[in-house]
């Protein structure tokens, strides 16, 4: 199995159980070991009082992006913690899409980069993980 | 009108057209103004692929804190960034409570600490938020 | 030995070979294990064009504080990354103490909070600290 | 004067009072307006416990070219804050480069990304850092 055959069977791994990107709708693709391409659309229901993308569902998507980046090396991994800067809002019918890239890893922790934009390009928000490898196999773990 | 209800209606005006938080069952108090508490219980629907509650919907609970927190003012106030930390995972069922305080507000920017943590008391995760002020009011501006 | 004289020890140890603390004379006191107060004098010599303190010393002070709360435990324990944010500006002549105490350990990461204030116990910066222990003892290590 | 121009006027006037980039020995380049390159050779001063380059000093190289990259438009930028992640440590007698780049500027508030690495183009660390831009010109006020 060589090194993208298996992030992806680890990503199909974790989006067999993952009730909660299928109910946010969230898309995931995987270019190549340690990246992901998360896709999502806004909906009503993700509105808050201003009428704009809550932003508890972009940093969701973000996230999700970033947790599927860094779970390619069937070593379950997981998020220590995150920062992200809100640059635009997001409304109603947009669609936005993750772009989750590794910027740095290194024994347990990892550094990975996500850019969340929408149909127009225009960058929504900026979110940087930090990842925690534990120790156990995730294939066998969750399958 | 006092800053106590002044910030009570600021909340109330936000929560009336608030589809996100509603979808997710978070209930808002607001103590005194600056300050918020968010409660929420984890569905089936918030586990993600390693059954346990989504990164997402923990740092959504503690963004509606901070939302609520800093938008007691009667100025239309913005998330610019936040910063969150997760410190032990929440299981299906679980009672969550975020608790925003302010910790500092000078100029357009404030700062607002939250605390997320389960119905024991132990803490699921750490949120640092930076609030920009803009210079709409926030009760003529929805309501 | 008991764990108040371990941390000691372990910050004499510590500051016995640092020149950088030294150079900036910073001071430390270790009021109890996984807590440190540093304190610096700000000189003219730190000075942004400005005419106020750079940010890299106030970061510096904050970031001593941070290393020595959480090496403590006799375990070569590294600064994985630090968040700051710049509330006042501090001038030269001032009196800076950076507060440094622990928010959560577990596992090999840690959580540090750092508050830096001046003679007037004004906020100037608020610092939050990751640090990821080694396996390495501290103080046969260095000592 | 053009906007390249305008920007190394800037940072003409910022470093000629800035006694702490000078004190560290820190050069200043400007590739073009919002982006800085600061350079600074690691000295036995700089080193901590540890015998490595304390943390402080890092942040401070990488401050130093985010404060010069933000201040290129003649209005007098403040750092808000910023996040730093340590994935390397430098020893005595590197030579650092700290490269800042404009990722976003919106209203008076801007990001920009500095990336820390020595002399074998390793990483030594990432910085994200958040401007607030004042209402003051840059050129008249400190020129």
């Amino acid at each position: 199995m060589d090194e993208l055959e298996k992030a992806r069977q680890c990503a199909a791994t974790m989006l067999a159980n993952d009730n909660a990107s299928k109910s946010l709708g969230i898309e995931i693709e995987i270019p190549n070991p340690g990246s992901a391409i998360a896709r999502m659309t806004v909906t009503e229901q993700m509105l808050n009082g201003f009428a704009v993308c809550h932003g508890g569902y972009l940093f969701a998507l973000a996230d999700t992006a970033f947790a599927f980046a860094c779970n390619a090396y069937d070593r379950l991994t997981l998020a220590a913690g995150a920062n992200i800067d809100f640059l635009r809002s997001a409304q109603a019918g947009d669609s936005l899409v993750a772009t989750a890239t590794e910027r740095n890893r290194g024994g347990r922790l990892g550094l990975y980069d996500v850019r969340v934009s929408n149909q127009n390009d225009e960058e929504i928000a900026i979110f940087h993980g930090k990842s925690y490898a534990t120790k156990k196999p995730l294939l066998r773990d969750i399958g």
